[in-house]
């Protein structure tokens, strides 16, 4: 009997290297972190106003804001970024009340230069402030209609790659020109994703940690389809939203056999979540694989301080610092977790809060779906699901 | 043969509501529509902080969150809730710049007293502020070290019913305290519940719409073990994560037969997650129910404005509503979601932002979840599987 070349089997770790290796080319993520700065990092520094308000949806917030929340708690930003991106009338005149429109630049970003959000906000906005070179900036893709409307107005525009993708364009223009606005170190950024790839593609052995990870998701997709990852910390908030997009969107997919394939992302926050979702992961049925995110060093020593008052109880966790009843909340998890026998589950360690750490981990995760998606046999990069759901709103708006 | 009375099976759905009208008695929550607010009302008038700083985590946090974000963009609130939940050092002390600690009000709820989260905050924070009678209040059981620590103090307590738990607690003492010292009309909360409750304990018929949708969730819960929300305006999120928090804790259970149960939430908003979570939903499994809710009249007219400039395209979604557009968006996803033929979904319309209508969207589901639990024959208001945790902190901090 012989296989139609077709036929769903899941390829050889090798084979997959192969495979993406001889992508890189076409796809243009995988090569960002060797990209010149100098242009966006002198652009940034000619912005005068106080707030950065990005005007995007999708692969054009989640990518920057997963950033920047991480980082807030601890940086001094120079300036404040804001996301318009709702279509509620009530937030968006709500989310305008928190900032100065006078004192604001604006980075609209739409790859397609006709996202109907973004566009959308956009004509509203230009009727509450004048929109010109001094406080704006245009992220799309060469001769997009924004692109066009930007160039008849000298407004600043840096061009997206066609071959990047929304959810992959995080360490493109898409994330670097906003956050370089406000201050953060984009090639720290960079150099955390050159770490990770330079040990992905350099290495002699085909057995790299992502991709063996990506093939014991696949292989135990049928049995534990729900891919939850549990961050403890809130400030990973933001990567949470961009994990769950850039692993649905992806992944949720029909592939060259024409099978259905899913892998469900769900994303939690430790330990808020213990008094959520943990039920769940604990006594539910085993559908469910968990990575456990932690920070080690959050640089900070806030400690419990003792009570004068032995009411309140739970002395045990006082003159412990914040930063480590939060590790040892992870732990106790993770050992609440592994004690169940089969929850298979594993533990990722950021070392601490800065652009170098949290790019290494978006850099593996993009890599990791990469990964995932030629193990697959699909197509990680497209989006035909959602095109039907447009085409339905435009008809009827046209109508 | 004869079946073992414990054996699975689903039962009748006049067996569920009998079952549902007898437990009235034990579990508190049904009964919450009706108690009586003059107390909190009037107590709540006496607070002259500008912030309202919420302690709490998990079911003492959410339904009062989901409500204070629900009512947010429209009300305008006589003033802040601030929530102080996490414990990451970062984020505690970032979010403690946000207010003037010394012109805020404390509400520290615990059930139990002795949630190591919120007493380790509230440790933390009595040294950087004096606690006392004027600027705090205590929610928390009868008898808990809290309620002791607040009466040594002459400190307000607010107790919590031993029979109404942290998930089911929204409408009780926990939700509506801060609610009220904010403004919101904590009546017309209730009458929201009661309209819901009249309807559902006072029905002829036990096919009444809850039970109804509750049963078809159980007979499917085999092939479609997901459970998506997809929440058409970002007031919602809180909403969301409340509802995340109902269902997991809720139904992730081990039920009388020892066999493992799960309905797994998910909770999306629109249209934002369209650029998300859509794509796995229409070509991925088909393991995914769909509930979209929709906000009919967000009582606002902020129209998209006819651009100058053709560039900008998307002519067609101009003169209309950011409202209108918001809901034929639902509409078109819905439409794109139905013409797959094969993936359940329903739509609750929800009139307006006011007190009334969250209040029902959140006791209905509360009946939900209630209803669900007993054709799972489940113990739907508790959640040992998180006690293993708890334990191994605490014993490894008293190491």
């Amino acid at each position: 009997m012989e296989y139609n070349k077709n036929f769903y089997q899941i390829h050889s770790n090798g084979d997959i290297f192969q495979r993406i290796q001889s992508e890189r080319g076409t796809i243009g993520y995988y090569d960002l972190p060797y990209q010149d700065t100098s242009d966006i990092k002198a652009y940034a520094k000619t912005i005068v106003q106080k707030h950065i308000v990005v005007i995007g949806i999708g692969g054009s917030s989640l990518g920057v804001k997963a950033i920047y929340e991480f980082l807030l708690p601890s940086n001094k930003y120079q300036k404040d970024l804001v996301f318009l991106e709702t279509l509620d009338p009530l937030e968006i005149n709500h989310c305008l009340t928190k900032f100065d429109i006078f004192d604001a630049h604006f980075v609209v970003i739409s790859k397609s230069g006709n996202t109907i959000e973004t566009i959308s906000l956009f004509k509203y906005l230009r009727t509450l402030v004048e929109i010109n070179s001094d406080n704006c900036t245009v992220i799309s893709k060469a001769k997009s209609g924004l692109t066009k409307f930007a160039q008849d107005r000298d407004i600043k525009v840096f061009e997206l790659a066609e071959n990047v993708g929304g959810r992959f364009s995080v360490f493109s223009v898409v994330g670097l020109v906003p956050l370089a606005m406000v201050g953060v170190d984009v090639d720290n950024l960079l150099n955390g994703c050159k770490r990770v790839s330079a040990s992905f593609f350099d290495q002699s052995s085909y057995y790299a940690p992502i991709i063996r990870k990506a093939r014991f998701l696949v292989e135990n997709k049928a049995r534990f389809n729900i891919n939850v990852i549990f961050s403890y910390s809130s400030s990973l908030e933001g990567f949470n939203k961009w994990y769950v997009q850039l692993w649905a969107e992806s992944l949720g997919k029909i592939n060259i056999n024409k099978t259905r394939q899913a892998l469900t992302p769900i994303a939690l926050i430790g330990p808020v979540d213990q008094h959520s979702f943990l039920q769940l992961i604990i006594d539910g049925v085993r559908d469910k694989i968990v990575t456990f995110i932690k920070i080690a060093d959050l640089k900070d020593n806030t400690i419990i301080p003792k009570s004068n008052d032995k009411n309140l109880g739970l002395e045990y966790a006082e003159g412990l610092s914040f930063n480590d009843l939060l590790n040892k909340q992870a732990d106790a998890t993770i050992e609440s977790v592994e004690a169940q026998g089969d929850i298979p589950c594993d533990v990722i360690t950021i070392s601490t809060v800065d652009e170098y750490n949290i790019a290494k981990l978006m850099f593996s995760y993009q890599l990791l779906v990469s990964a995932i998606g030629e193990f697959l046999q699909i197509n990680t990069y497209n989006q035909p699901g959602v095109e039907k759901g447009k085409a339905i709103l435009k008809e009827s708006l046209q109508n």
